[in-house]
């Protein structure tokens, strides 16, 4: 496979780790960056060490600029609110100034806008950016659209019902030339792919259940978009929600959770996307996890278990299974770059539209 | 995805039960089935029950013709001996008959070509014909590609060294505008997959553990040919021996085994298919397993067990298990389908050359 450059929208824990990662993979090199304070871009790669030691401890969560961030549908470069925080124009090393505490970054009150500026010397572009409205990410990506952009978009998004959004801008892409992998971390992503790999016992699949577990005490700090999303899967709470309130009414719910928080039946975009796959009803599925943010130990191993019924008759269980030591970081930020480069390859190949990660994984 | 046409060239227990998932498959129509003794062409599909109703218990495997029929460099068709036997134009329906035994199917000496003749409206075909010579399987690819066939050429072998003589013919498929999809089976293939799903929580793979257990009671006879190949793997025997051994003598083998057969470091080209997907390096993959023919219980549960080094420094272990109650007969036939299928989309955006499994997968 040739060389693959990609750009990162958010330097929050995922778009840090995902720098981090792509490191350690041949062929892939990271030449932008942003968050709502600023852009780094260097067509012959960032500096990622920098970048990162730079920003480490630096993350930009606070709830009320991200609730402006969200409210965006008018603004030019919606998804961001750098002038709201007043700082444009000046570099900022303290607390949430984000990617422009990085001698690479400049400040910029257009982000996404300056990165779609780059953008025809970029493969593959990584959408981990807070997500507080279900349209969030397929706008981000209308303004790739718009702005004539061929190349890959991937997301990390978690909600079934985004997948439609994206699936009503098919066309539009195919005209385009973007190829959209959506759902390509944890899961869905990488559990919706060993799915796939395990319903191939099967001549109908029965369940698929998907069952994680995360222990996140050292990683909370980095991750507080991450479990502020999670908030919003627990049937008290609804997105909306989750994007109002502060910090403060996050940290309440965690305690009275005493710090592990258990969800069933989540809203997880497994089951569209292994439907859409033709591996089996989104009905079929179901998702659920618990959240330890006491500890760095799983709480409760990461499995998925496929049932279905062979060609010869007999009902059996394949079973994938996580080491308990490996962490929610390892096993979004891997995969999610693994599906980048498959949907370079599609792209390159001429294959344009909207991609779950079954869709990237042998044609069950 | 539309439809796809294929052919299967064998009609032995990989070959009959590829057709029977197949009727379980959207999009996948059989069209042609060929042995040695004769060919099945239907363009509108064939109808599967009675084929697999005529040729059950029918299967031809008599070791000598097949000594011959693998000693066919110099003949015409290659890898079918059908005047050998003195049969030709006569419809049998006893044993050792096979296909012909079918009422869809005409005798033929030429059986490989009768297909290449139809393969313009063929998009994929796949190669399960006994395979006791390493450049076998290269040689039949060779003839599609003389014959200026454009598709898909799926075969579940499993010599690592099969793969090399593939490789070589790269350049000569990608003239063509052909596919090849090579160790499409259980393992490599299904296995290998999983492997490299397993895979993605590591920026280093440190080792792949892959363990088989195979119970063939009842399905030995429809897999003498299975079972002749993997004797090939004892470290007492080679592809030689196997191919010239009677039948007595490779019950022979068997009973000095007590009818339960282990294998470790096995020849397998899980090994060279990982490394070429750039999962790992060949000798960090282990291939061993147990067959068990007094039971159809399967002897060993069949796992895989990736071990690595995760971006933040863990080492883990991720399995991936298959229920006991899964034959060896679906674990070969819906992943070769879905490879075949995998193959057929490649082949549509204009990817030629030769694909192992993991290359199907997310390009991780």
């Amino acid at each position: 496979m040739d060389h693959v450059n990609f750009a990162v929208l958010g330097c929050g824990g995922i778009g840090r780790r995902t720098l981090e990662v792509s490191e350690e993979k041949d062929h892939l090199t990271p030449v932008a960056a942003c968050d709502r304070h600023g852009v780094a871009v260097d067509h012959d790669g960032l500096d990622v060490d920098e970048l990162l030691a730079a920003t480490e401890g630096n993350i930009d969560s606070d709830p009320a600029d991200r609730a402006r961030a969200s409210d965006t549908e008018p603004r030019a470069d919606g998804g961001t609110a750098a002038s709201a925080t007043g700082d444009s124009g000046v570099k900022q090393t303290g607390e949430n100034a984000g990617v422009v505490a990085s001698a690479q970054a400049e400040p910029t009150e257009t982000p996404i806008d300056d990165v779609i500026a780059e953008s025809e010397r970029v493969d593959a572009v990584l959408i981990a950016l807070p997500n507080f409205e279900h349209d969030f990410v397929p706008r981000v990506a209308d303004r790739f659209a718009d702005a004539g952009y061929q190349g890959v978009l991937v997301d990390v998004l978690k909600r079934s019902r985004v997948i439609g959004m994206l699936d009503e801008r098919t066309e539009t892409f195919q005209e385009r030339g973007i190829t959209f992998v959506c759902g390509a971390g944890a899961t869905p992503g990488f559990l919706t792919g060993a799915a796939t790999v395990a319903a191939q016992s099967f001549v109908e699949v029965e369940s698929v259940e998907i069952r994680w577990g995360v222990g996140l005490k050292s990683g909370y700090e980095d991750n507080r978009g991450t479990v502020r999303e999670d908030i919003a899967h627990l049937a008290e709470y609804d997105i909306d929600d989750a994007r109002e309130m502060s910090d403060a009414q996050i940290e309440a719910v965690i305690d009275e959770h005493d710090g592990v928080i258990e969800f069933e039946d989540m809203e997880h975009a497994d089951d569209v996307l292994l439907e859409r796959a033709g591996v089996c009803d989104a009905e079929d599925v179901t998702v659920g996890g618990v959240l330890d943010l006491t500890s760095d130990e799983k709480p409760r191993t990461t499995t998925v278990r496929v049932t279905g019924i062979t060609f010869d008759g007999e009902r059996g269980t394949n079973t994938f299974e996580l080491d308990d030591d490996t962490s929610m970081a390892a096993n979004v930020n891997g995969p999610g770059l693994g599906y980048l480069k498959a949907g370079v390859r599609r792209n390159r190949a001429g294959e344009y539209g909207v991609f779950g990660p079954a869709d990237l994984m042998p044609g069950f």
